[in-house]
């Protein structure tokens, strides 16, 4: 099979299956992918890359592999309020990977789940064969305005949806090869896509937890040039997390990676729309730079390590 | 210095200096870009990935690496008969590359080059580890209406820019280690953008030759239904390749990739306005299915096999 089959059948098929051409002037198949986007909106764009043993554990099911790389980009495209259209996909496999239809097959199945979840079409791409699975996603999507890094006040409330910490509590398990209740939180995550959207105009800042809650915090209070109050005990727990001793908890919560749930900002005034996922307030925005962190109404002394790709 | 230092350090200080914010909502530095694209333009966007040893030879300079990343995307944004925009990187580096700050220097001075060339901006992007050196660069443009493959008429002339089969003539004198007049083709590949955009509404169908021209004229004649017919004896050849041997030139110049110029078909009436590179017609669009080869008035038989990415 050479690249234009291996193209053609596992991917150019089941995108063009459910191709909206009402945006959408060309897909896979020519030089590049023609959009036509509603009008008036701005276009969001971001790429992300996940490498084989880097980003994901190497006995990932494919079905996972594939969901992931979609997933963490639309939560690019979620945190900044917009709302994703399209993805391409530049893929590089090992040969042993490629000859195995039965793995492609199963990735693309993962990719298109997430596709379909959240009404992303495949666009276009690019496969290549490399000695290490690489997989970089860049995701299209629009919005009339969006929510930046940059815009905390002081006096906003800090808040996050989902849970924290579920990622970083499966990992060691699911690198042990055990069975883990959180291991779809690490495979799977859900990017937070309506409510995303929905905070459009009311948000002041927005950003992804996919280095950690400190790090990312860290990233709006920087952009802002704010400060921070962090709450430790109002931090959202999963049943696995709060068994724990608050101090693991808190590690896991602070510094863990790859949660993929909307970190925002917004005037302590405002009541939040009713939204398909849990959303808590875990801090202030203060004036003073930093992060403070609190936890049952005393200082929490946290040295921070978030995560790092090199 | 960690992921952020780095992408700072190298990339987004040298994006900030030249970005243009009429069209730039936000560049490097949020979870995505945000573009604002001028009024009724369709977006045009595609995804190229080049590996080490694989899609250019592991002595390349880091220059050319990166201008080559960018060349080849804005030559499919150029086949679509559409400007270029913007680019998004997604870097993936050995650690011994990484911790060359001479490397990367070099890797972003060949990629902003190319950028500026052609009036590109690094919007965004994503740096990773790996050990195998493997650069995916998405390309973004705009155009009211594209050129497609599919649109190539029976009685259309076939033509192409430039010269054809200088890369493949580099190929192994590079990898010797050899001096090549021609290495400037095989390392930094001029995209033919003005032309492409000026072709706009006078070409028929349009691809850039990047796997040899056989093959790449085979994805005209598949997506527009049509056959062709190429003369041997027109195809424009740099004096290196005019003096091998007939059969040797027509090998290159059929099968060799990594040319990049402009493979298109309009109609036989048609005057094209004058251009920044040469044009020349090399044949017709015929009903009859398949591609036909002449060689000065005579039949030429030929087994092609176009460049495969496994």
């Amino acid at each position: 099979m050479n690249e234009f089959d291996l193209i053609r059948d596992v991917f150019q098929r089941q995108a063009a299956q459910s191709l909206d051409y009402s945006t959408i002037r060309c897909g896979i198949g020519d030089d590049a992918a023609v959009l036509q986007f509603p009008p008036n909106q701005q276009v969001v764009t971001c790429t992300d890359t996940l490498i084989s043993g880097r980003h994901f554990p190497e006995n990932t099911s494919a079905f996972a592999i594939g969901y992931k790389a979609v997933a963490v980009n639309l939560s690019d495209i979620a945190a900044m309020g917009a709302q994703p259209h399209s993805i391409l996909l530049a893929l590089a496999i090992p040969q042993k990977l490629k000859e195995n239809k039965g793995w492609l097959t199963d990735f693309a199945k993962g990719l298109f789940s997430c596709c379909h979840e959240f009404g992303v079409q495949l666009i276009g791409g690019d496969t290549t064969r490399s000695d290490v699975l690489t997989i970089s996603v860049t995701a299209l999507g629009y919005a009339q305005q969006c929510i930046y890094r940059s815009g905390a006040q002081v006096g906003d409330v800090i808040a996050v949806t989902g849970t924290l910490g579920d990622a970083a509590f499966a990992l060691p398990e699911v690198l042990s090869g055990n069975m883990c209740t959180l291991q779809h939180r690490l495979d799977t995550p859900t990017p937070r896509v309506s409510i995303g959207t929905m905070l459009n105009g009311i948000a002041t800042s927005m950003i992804d937890v996919s280095d950690g809650l400190i790090q990312d915090l860290g990233h709006i209070c920087y952009e802002s040039s704010v400060g921070a109050i962090l709450h430790l005990d109002k931090l959202p727990s999963h049943d696995c997390l709060s068994k724990l001793t608050d101090d693991k908890r808190i590690r896991l919560q602070l510094s863990g990676g790859d949660d993929y749930e909307l970190l925002f900002t917004y005037p302590s005034h405002v009541t939040l729309p009713q939204s398909d996922v849990a959303v808590t307030i875990i801090g202030e925005v203060i004036e003073e730079k930093g992060i403070s962190l609190y936890h049952l109404g005393k200082a929490y002394s946290y040295h921070h390590a978030g995560y790092q790709h090199f």
